[in-house]
Protein backbone atom coordinates (compact mmCIF):
# COMPACT_ATOMS: atom_id res chain seq x y z
CA UNK A 1 0.00 0.00 0.00
CA UNK A 2 3.04 2.62 1.04
CA UNK A 3 4.65 1.47 -2.35
CA UNK A 4 1.72 2.29 -4.48
CA UNK A 5 1.08 5.67 -2.28
CA UNK A 6 4.72 6.24 -3.38
CA UNK A 7 4.33 5.08 -7.09
CA UNK A 8 1.15 7.52 -7.24
CA UNK A 9 3.40 10.46 -5.82
CA UNK A 10 6.42 9.69 -8.48
CA UNK A 11 3.60 9.64 -11.06
CA UNK A 12 2.18 12.35 -9.96
CA UNK A 13 5.20 14.66 -10.00
CA UNK A 14 6.21 13.67 -13.59
CA UNK A 15 3.10 14.87 -15.14
CA UNK A 16 3.36 18.14 -13.50
CA UNK A 17 7.51 18.21 -15.29
CA UNK A 18 5.65 16.57 -18.33
CA UNK A 19 2.89 19.48 -18.11
CA UNK A 20 5.76 21.84 -18.46
CA UNK A 21 7.43 20.39 -21.56
CA UNK A 22 3.90 20.10 -23.39
CA UNK A 23 3.50 24.00 -22.60
CA UNK A 24 6.79 24.58 -24.12
CA UNK A 25 6.13 22.27 -27.32
CA UNK A 26 2.72 24.11 -28.02
CA UNK A 27 4.24 27.89 -27.52
CA UNK A 28 7.16 26.84 -29.86
CA UNK A 29 4.75 24.92 -32.22
CA UNK A 30 7.18 22.09 -32.25
CA UNK A 31 5.49 18.64 -32.93
CA UNK A 32 6.90 16.11 -30.22
CA UNK A 33 6.47 12.55 -30.50
CA UNK A 34 7.77 9.74 -28.07
CA UNK A 35 8.67 6.48 -30.35
CA UNK A 36 8.17 3.26 -28.46
CA UNK A 37 8.35 -0.13 -28.73
CA UNK A 38 10.56 -3.42 -27.97
CA UNK A 39 14.41 -2.97 -28.72
CA UNK A 40 14.91 -4.03 -31.68
CA UNK A 41 12.22 -2.94 -33.44
CA UNK A 42 13.36 -0.16 -35.80
CA UNK A 43 13.01 2.97 -33.67
CA UNK A 44 16.46 4.19 -34.65
CA UNK A 45 16.26 2.97 -38.20
CA UNK A 46 13.05 5.01 -38.62
CA UNK A 47 14.88 8.24 -37.56
CA UNK A 48 17.86 7.67 -39.42
CA UNK A 49 15.90 7.45 -42.26
CA UNK A 50 13.83 10.15 -41.79
CA UNK A 51 16.84 12.34 -41.16
CA UNK A 52 17.79 11.03 -44.67
CA UNK A 53 14.32 12.08 -46.05
CA UNK A 54 13.39 15.15 -44.06
CA UNK A 55 16.29 16.20 -43.49
CA UNK A 56 16.43 19.37 -45.34
CA UNK A 57 12.87 20.33 -45.18
CA UNK A 58 12.37 20.17 -41.58
CA UNK A 59 13.91 21.08 -38.57
CA UNK A 60 14.43 17.61 -36.05
CA UNK A 61 15.70 17.50 -33.06
CA UNK A 62 16.48 13.91 -31.42
CA UNK A 63 16.79 12.50 -27.82
CA UNK A 64 17.54 9.05 -28.01
CA UNK A 65 17.24 7.07 -24.69
CA UNK A 66 19.27 3.97 -23.80
CA UNK A 67 20.00 1.85 -20.63
CA UNK A 68 23.62 2.06 -21.52
CA UNK A 69 25.57 3.49 -24.30
CA UNK A 70 24.64 6.21 -26.49
CA UNK A 71 25.01 4.00 -29.77
CA UNK A 72 21.85 5.28 -30.96
CA UNK A 73 22.49 8.63 -30.75
CA UNK A 74 25.63 8.22 -32.56
CA UNK A 75 23.68 6.64 -35.45
CA UNK A 76 21.62 9.67 -35.62
CA UNK A 77 24.47 11.97 -35.61
CA UNK A 78 25.52 9.80 -38.68
CA UNK A 79 23.00 9.82 -40.17
CA UNK A 80 22.66 13.54 -40.60
CA UNK A 81 21.17 14.51 -37.02
CA UNK A 82 22.33 18.03 -35.94
CA UNK A 83 20.56 18.25 -33.25
CA UNK A 84 20.89 14.98 -31.25
CA UNK A 85 20.83 14.49 -27.43
CA UNK A 86 21.35 10.86 -25.62
CA UNK A 87 19.92 10.24 -22.31
CA UNK A 88 21.76 7.00 -20.55
CA UNK A 89 19.47 6.03 -17.98
CA UNK A 90 21.68 3.43 -16.49
CA UNK A 91 19.61 1.04 -15.82
CA UNK A 92 15.95 2.55 -15.64
CA UNK A 93 13.67 0.64 -17.67
CA UNK A 94 12.01 3.87 -19.49
CA UNK A 95 12.27 7.59 -20.10
CA UNK A 96 10.79 10.49 -17.44
CA UNK A 97 9.44 13.99 -17.97
CA UNK A 98 12.46 15.13 -16.14
CA UNK A 99 15.28 13.40 -17.95
CA UNK A 100 13.55 15.54 -21.11
CA UNK A 101 13.50 18.59 -19.15
CA UNK A 102 17.50 17.81 -19.00
CA UNK A 103 18.17 16.83 -22.08
CA UNK A 104 16.14 19.93 -23.82
CA UNK A 105 18.29 22.38 -21.75
CA UNK A 106 21.29 20.87 -23.53
CA UNK A 107 19.27 21.12 -27.06
CA UNK A 108 18.14 24.49 -29.36
CA UNK A 109 14.55 24.48 -29.82
CA UNK A 110 14.91 27.67 -31.99
CA UNK A 111 13.03 26.91 -35.28
CA UNK A 112 12.13 23.64 -34.45
CA UNK A 113 9.93 21.99 -36.32
CA UNK A 114 9.85 18.04 -34.93
CA UNK A 115 10.96 16.61 -31.74
CA UNK A 116 11.50 13.00 -31.44
CA UNK A 117 12.06 11.29 -28.15
CA UNK A 118 13.51 7.44 -28.83
CA UNK A 119 12.61 5.65 -25.53
CA UNK A 120 14.35 3.06 -24.20
CA UNK A 121 13.42 -0.24 -25.81
CA UNK A 122 10.50 -1.48 -23.71
CA UNK A 123 6.74 -2.15 -24.45
CA UNK A 124 5.97 -1.64 -20.66
CA UNK A 125 7.47 0.20 -18.43
CA UNK A 126 7.31 3.83 -20.49
CA UNK A 127 3.62 3.79 -20.91
CA UNK A 128 3.19 4.97 -17.90
CA UNK A 129 5.49 7.92 -18.33
CA UNK A 130 4.04 10.70 -20.06
CA UNK A 131 6.95 12.89 -21.29
CA UNK A 132 5.19 15.86 -22.43
CA UNK A 133 4.81 14.19 -26.24
CA UNK A 134 2.18 15.25 -28.42
CA UNK A 135 1.51 12.07 -29.09
CA UNK A 136 3.31 8.49 -28.75
CA UNK A 137 4.13 6.48 -31.88
CA UNK A 138 4.38 2.43 -30.99
CA UNK A 139 6.60 0.68 -33.68
CA UNK A 140 6.10 -2.98 -34.33
CA UNK A 141 8.25 -5.72 -36.76
CA UNK A 142 7.08 -8.44 -38.60
CA UNK A 143 9.48 -10.50 -37.12
CA UNK A 144 7.81 -10.17 -33.50
CA UNK A 145 4.40 -12.04 -32.72
CA UNK A 146 1.02 -10.47 -34.31
CA UNK A 147 -0.62 -10.53 -30.45
CA UNK A 148 1.43 -8.17 -29.18
CA UNK A 149 -1.01 -5.36 -29.04
CA UNK A 150 -3.12 -7.55 -27.01
CA UNK A 151 -0.28 -8.97 -24.62
CA UNK A 152 0.79 -5.18 -24.33
CA UNK A 153 -2.37 -3.48 -24.52
CA UNK A 154 -1.62 -0.34 -22.17
CA UNK A 155 1.38 0.96 -24.72
CA UNK A 156 -1.30 0.10 -27.77
CA UNK A 157 -4.32 2.14 -25.89
CA UNK A 158 -2.21 4.82 -25.35
CA UNK A 159 -0.01 5.51 -28.81
CA UNK A 160 -1.94 7.55 -31.54
CA UNK A 161 0.30 5.79 -34.30
CA UNK A 162 1.85 2.47 -35.15
CA UNK A 163 4.29 2.01 -37.41
CA UNK A 164 4.65 -1.98 -38.49
CA UNK A 165 8.62 -2.38 -39.56
CA UNK A 166 10.52 -4.76 -41.58
CA UNK A 167 7.29 -5.86 -43.96
CA UNK A 168 10.65 -6.58 -46.22
CA UNK A 169 10.64 -9.95 -44.54
CA UNK A 170 6.85 -10.71 -44.25
CA UNK A 171 6.33 -14.15 -44.96
CA UNK A 172 8.94 -15.29 -43.15
CA UNK A 173 7.51 -16.06 -40.08
CA UNK A 174 3.72 -16.57 -38.96
CA UNK A 175 3.40 -12.88 -38.76
CA UNK A 176 -0.24 -11.43 -40.29
CA UNK A 177 -0.40 -7.49 -40.82
CA UNK A 178 -4.26 -8.04 -41.17
CA UNK A 179 -3.99 -10.24 -37.56
CA UNK A 180 -1.96 -7.30 -36.45
CA UNK A 181 -4.25 -4.49 -37.46
CA UNK A 182 -7.33 -6.19 -36.09
CA UNK A 183 -5.82 -6.61 -32.58
CA UNK A 184 -4.19 -3.05 -32.37
CA UNK A 185 -8.22 -2.14 -33.14
CA UNK A 186 -9.30 -4.29 -30.57
CA UNK A 187 -7.32 -2.46 -27.64
CA UNK A 188 -7.73 1.25 -29.61
CA UNK A 189 -10.17 1.98 -32.38
CA UNK A 190 -8.54 5.26 -33.28
CA UNK A 191 -4.94 3.89 -33.70
CA UNK A 192 -3.58 4.83 -37.32
CA UNK A 193 -1.51 2.35 -39.06
CA UNK A 194 1.96 2.99 -41.26
CA UNK A 195 3.18 0.23 -42.75
CA UNK A 196 6.82 -0.25 -44.04
CA UNK A 197 10.43 -1.22 -44.48
CA UNK A 198 13.35 0.98 -42.53
CA UNK A 199 15.08 -1.48 -44.76
CA UNK A 200 14.39 -0.80 -48.31
CA UNK A 201 12.14 2.57 -47.98
CA UNK A 202 9.08 0.11 -49.17
CA UNK A 203 6.07 2.60 -47.55
CA UNK A 204 8.15 4.90 -45.92
CA UNK A 205 6.60 7.81 -48.02
CA UNK A 206 2.97 7.41 -45.96
CA UNK A 207 5.12 8.43 -42.91
CA UNK A 208 6.98 11.04 -44.30
CA UNK A 209 3.29 12.71 -45.32
CA UNK A 210 2.05 11.80 -41.96
CA UNK A 211 4.66 13.76 -40.51
CA UNK A 212 4.39 16.73 -42.60
CA UNK A 213 0.83 16.94 -42.21
CA UNK A 214 0.91 16.79 -38.45
CA UNK A 215 3.74 19.16 -38.36
CA UNK A 216 1.77 22.06 -40.54
CA UNK A 217 -1.33 21.34 -38.53
CA UNK A 218 0.96 22.08 -35.77
CA UNK A 219 2.34 25.90 -37.29
CA UNK A 220 -1.03 26.61 -38.54
CA UNK B 1 15.83 8.80 -1.30
CA UNK B 2 12.43 7.09 0.34
CA UNK B 3 11.35 5.81 -3.19
CA UNK B 4 14.99 3.79 -3.12
CA UNK B 5 14.54 2.73 0.28
CA UNK B 6 11.29 1.12 -0.29
CA UNK B 7 12.54 -0.20 -3.74
CA UNK B 8 15.37 -2.05 -1.49
CA UNK B 9 13.00 -3.20 0.80
CA UNK B 10 10.57 -4.95 -2.28
CA UNK B 11 13.60 -6.61 -3.97
CA UNK B 12 14.97 -7.91 -0.39
CA UNK B 13 11.66 -9.46 0.19
CA UNK B 14 11.48 -10.49 -3.14
CA UNK B 15 15.60 -12.46 -2.30
CA UNK B 16 13.47 -13.66 0.59
CA UNK B 17 10.71 -15.38 -1.19
CA UNK B 18 13.26 -16.59 -4.27
CA UNK B 19 15.25 -18.41 -1.91
CA UNK B 20 12.06 -20.24 -0.68
CA UNK B 21 12.04 -21.38 -4.21
CA UNK B 22 15.48 -22.24 -4.87
CA UNK B 23 15.35 -24.47 -1.66
CA UNK B 24 12.52 -26.28 -3.03
CA UNK B 25 13.62 -26.72 -6.34
CA UNK B 26 17.19 -28.21 -4.96
CA UNK B 27 15.45 -30.33 -2.46
CA UNK B 28 13.30 -32.10 -5.55
CA UNK B 29 16.25 -32.37 -7.91
CA UNK B 30 14.73 -29.73 -10.34
CA UNK B 31 16.57 -27.81 -13.00
CA UNK B 32 14.89 -24.00 -12.78
CA UNK B 33 15.23 -21.92 -15.94
CA UNK B 34 14.10 -18.10 -15.99
CA UNK B 35 13.96 -17.34 -19.75
CA UNK B 36 14.20 -13.76 -20.66
CA UNK B 37 13.70 -11.46 -24.03
CA UNK B 38 12.32 -8.73 -25.64
CA UNK B 39 8.82 -9.33 -26.80
CA UNK B 40 9.36 -11.25 -29.96
CA UNK B 41 12.47 -12.91 -29.78
CA UNK B 42 11.05 -16.08 -29.58
CA UNK B 43 10.86 -17.66 -26.16
CA UNK B 44 7.77 -19.13 -26.43
CA UNK B 45 8.08 -20.87 -29.63
CA UNK B 46 11.25 -22.36 -28.55
CA UNK B 47 9.65 -23.51 -25.58
CA UNK B 48 7.24 -25.09 -28.01
CA UNK B 49 9.88 -26.85 -29.83
CA UNK B 50 11.26 -28.23 -26.54
CA UNK B 51 8.03 -29.85 -25.66
CA UNK B 52 7.74 -31.44 -28.62
CA UNK B 53 11.06 -32.79 -29.17
CA UNK B 54 12.01 -33.78 -25.56
CA UNK B 55 8.16 -33.75 -23.81
CA UNK B 56 8.94 -37.93 -23.67
CA UNK B 57 12.17 -37.78 -22.05
CA UNK B 58 12.01 -34.65 -19.60
CA UNK B 59 9.10 -34.12 -17.82
CA UNK B 60 8.70 -30.38 -17.70
CA UNK B 61 6.72 -27.55 -15.50
CA UNK B 62 5.90 -24.19 -17.42
CA UNK B 63 5.10 -20.97 -15.96
CA UNK B 64 4.42 -18.22 -18.52
CA UNK B 65 3.85 -14.92 -17.64
CA UNK B 66 2.57 -12.03 -19.85
CA UNK B 67 1.23 -8.97 -18.97
CA UNK B 68 -2.20 -9.15 -20.41
CA UNK B 69 -4.30 -12.62 -22.07
CA UNK B 70 -2.75 -16.21 -21.33
CA UNK B 71 -1.92 -16.64 -25.33
CA UNK B 72 1.49 -18.01 -24.71
CA UNK B 73 0.14 -20.67 -21.84
CA UNK B 74 -2.07 -22.12 -24.54
CA UNK B 75 0.41 -22.42 -27.53
CA UNK B 76 2.24 -24.14 -24.94
CA UNK B 77 -0.94 -26.93 -24.25
CA UNK B 78 -1.16 -27.20 -27.50
CA UNK B 79 2.67 -27.80 -28.07
CA UNK B 80 2.20 -30.61 -25.28
CA UNK B 81 2.36 -29.33 -22.10
CA UNK B 82 0.60 -30.67 -19.57
CA UNK B 83 1.58 -28.66 -16.61
CA UNK B 84 1.59 -25.42 -17.67
CA UNK B 85 0.31 -22.23 -15.36
CA UNK B 86 0.30 -18.67 -16.39
CA UNK B 87 1.13 -16.00 -15.01
CA UNK B 88 -0.87 -12.33 -15.93
CA UNK B 89 0.98 -9.72 -14.21
CA UNK B 90 -1.88 -7.11 -15.49
CA UNK B 91 0.46 -4.16 -15.98
CA UNK B 92 3.77 -5.16 -14.33
CA UNK B 93 6.64 -5.33 -16.26
CA UNK B 94 8.41 -8.60 -15.02
CA UNK B 95 7.84 -11.64 -12.94
CA UNK B 96 8.37 -11.79 -9.39
CA UNK B 97 8.97 -14.53 -6.50
CA UNK B 98 5.82 -14.06 -5.09
CA UNK B 99 3.78 -14.86 -8.30
CA UNK B 100 6.18 -17.69 -8.81
CA UNK B 101 5.46 -19.19 -5.42
CA UNK B 102 1.64 -18.76 -6.32
CA UNK B 103 2.07 -20.68 -9.24
CA UNK B 104 3.77 -23.47 -8.07
CA UNK B 105 0.89 -24.06 -5.38
CA UNK B 106 -0.97 -24.91 -8.56
CA UNK B 107 1.51 -27.40 -10.08
CA UNK B 108 2.74 -30.55 -9.52
CA UNK B 109 6.25 -30.64 -8.83
CA UNK B 110 6.37 -34.81 -8.30
CA UNK B 111 8.85 -36.13 -10.45
CA UNK B 112 9.28 -33.13 -12.45
CA UNK B 113 12.81 -32.66 -14.39
CA UNK B 114 12.49 -29.57 -15.45
CA UNK B 115 10.88 -26.38 -14.85
CA UNK B 116 11.13 -23.13 -17.47
CA UNK B 117 9.48 -19.96 -16.71
CA UNK B 118 8.92 -18.00 -19.43
CA UNK B 119 9.05 -13.82 -18.12
CA UNK B 120 7.47 -11.04 -19.25
CA UNK B 121 8.86 -9.93 -22.64
CA UNK B 122 11.21 -7.18 -21.06
CA UNK B 123 14.82 -6.70 -20.92
CA UNK B 124 15.15 -4.49 -18.37
CA UNK B 125 12.93 -5.04 -15.59
CA UNK B 126 13.04 -9.00 -15.14
CA UNK B 127 16.81 -8.25 -14.62
CA UNK B 128 16.56 -7.43 -10.71
CA UNK B 129 14.15 -9.87 -10.08
CA UNK B 130 15.49 -13.10 -8.58
CA UNK B 131 12.66 -16.20 -9.44
CA UNK B 132 14.31 -18.15 -7.74
CA UNK B 133 15.76 -19.74 -10.84
CA UNK B 134 19.24 -21.65 -11.13
CA UNK B 135 20.09 -19.85 -14.26
CA UNK B 136 18.77 -17.23 -16.27
CA UNK B 137 18.75 -17.71 -20.18
CA UNK B 138 18.76 -14.67 -22.19
CA UNK B 139 16.99 -15.05 -25.91
CA UNK B 140 18.04 -12.59 -28.57
CA UNK B 141 16.70 -12.86 -32.19
CA UNK B 142 18.68 -12.22 -35.40
CA UNK B 143 16.30 -9.30 -36.40
CA UNK B 144 17.10 -6.81 -33.19
CA UNK B 145 20.68 -5.36 -33.02
CA UNK B 146 23.68 -7.00 -31.98
CA UNK B 147 24.43 -4.37 -30.05
CA UNK B 148 21.70 -5.12 -27.16
CA UNK B 149 24.13 -6.43 -24.90
CA UNK B 150 26.01 -3.70 -24.58
CA UNK B 151 22.36 -1.57 -24.29
CA UNK B 152 21.33 -3.53 -21.76
CA UNK B 153 23.62 -5.06 -20.02
CA UNK B 154 22.23 -5.98 -16.59
CA UNK B 155 20.06 -8.92 -18.32
CA UNK B 156 23.39 -10.12 -20.62
CA UNK B 157 25.38 -10.01 -17.32
CA UNK B 158 22.97 -11.91 -15.01
CA UNK B 159 22.62 -14.55 -17.66
CA UNK B 160 24.22 -18.07 -18.29
CA UNK B 161 23.11 -18.52 -21.43
CA UNK B 162 22.15 -16.72 -24.38
CA UNK B 163 20.64 -18.26 -27.07
CA UNK B 164 20.27 -16.24 -30.68
CA UNK B 165 17.63 -17.54 -32.29
CA UNK B 166 16.08 -16.59 -35.94
CA UNK B 167 19.46 -17.56 -37.59
CA UNK B 168 17.21 -18.52 -40.63
CA UNK B 169 17.16 -14.68 -41.34
CA UNK B 170 20.60 -13.83 -41.18
CA UNK B 171 21.73 -12.01 -44.01
CA UNK B 172 18.31 -10.19 -43.74
CA UNK B 173 19.59 -7.55 -42.09
CA UNK B 174 22.92 -5.93 -40.45
CA UNK B 175 22.79 -8.21 -37.74
CA UNK B 176 26.42 -10.01 -37.54
CA UNK B 177 27.03 -13.75 -35.08
CA UNK B 178 30.43 -12.52 -35.11
CA UNK B 179 29.74 -8.86 -33.38
CA UNK B 180 26.90 -10.29 -30.70
CA UNK B 181 29.23 -13.02 -29.59
CA UNK B 182 32.03 -10.39 -29.53
CA UNK B 183 29.64 -7.53 -27.60
CA UNK B 184 28.24 -10.21 -24.87
CA UNK B 185 31.35 -11.48 -24.15
CA UNK B 186 32.81 -7.85 -23.35
CA UNK B 187 29.84 -7.54 -20.53
CA UNK B 188 29.91 -11.27 -19.79
CA UNK B 189 32.73 -13.50 -20.35
CA UNK B 190 31.24 -16.11 -18.35
CA UNK B 191 28.11 -16.55 -20.89
CA UNK B 192 27.39 -19.48 -23.34
CA UNK B 193 26.22 -18.98 -26.56
CA UNK B 194 23.60 -21.70 -28.80
CA UNK B 195 22.50 -20.73 -32.24
CA UNK B 196 19.50 -21.87 -33.18
CA UNK B 197 16.15 -21.01 -35.51
CA UNK B 198 12.58 -21.87 -33.54
CA UNK B 199 11.33 -22.09 -37.06
CA UNK B 200 13.65 -24.48 -39.12
CA UNK B 201 15.01 -26.62 -35.87
CA UNK B 202 18.56 -25.63 -37.23
CA UNK B 203 21.10 -26.02 -34.51
CA UNK B 204 18.43 -26.79 -31.66
CA UNK B 205 20.08 -30.15 -30.89
CA UNK B 206 22.68 -28.06 -28.79
CA UNK B 207 20.03 -26.42 -26.76
CA UNK B 208 18.25 -30.18 -25.92
CA UNK B 209 21.75 -31.31 -25.17
CA UNK B 210 22.82 -28.48 -22.60
CA UNK B 211 19.24 -29.62 -20.88
CA UNK B 212 20.00 -32.85 -20.78
CA UNK B 213 23.45 -32.19 -19.66
CA UNK B 214 22.28 -29.73 -17.16
CA UNK B 215 19.43 -32.09 -15.65
CA UNK B 216 21.47 -34.84 -15.34
CA UNK B 217 24.03 -33.03 -13.53
CA UNK B 218 21.05 -31.63 -11.26
CA UNK B 219 20.04 -35.37 -10.93
CA UNK B 220 23.16 -36.66 -9.93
Amino acid sequence: MTILKYEKKVLSENDRLAAEVRREMTDRGILCLNLVSSPGSGKTSLLERTLGALGKELRMGLIAGDVQTENDADRLRAAGGTMVRPIVTGGACHLDARMIIEALKKLSLDGLDLLFIENVGNLVCPSSYDLGEEMKVVLISTTEGDDKPLKYPGMFRRSSLMVVNKIDLLGHSEFQLARVKENARAINGDLETIELSCRTGEGARRWYDWLRQRVSHKRA
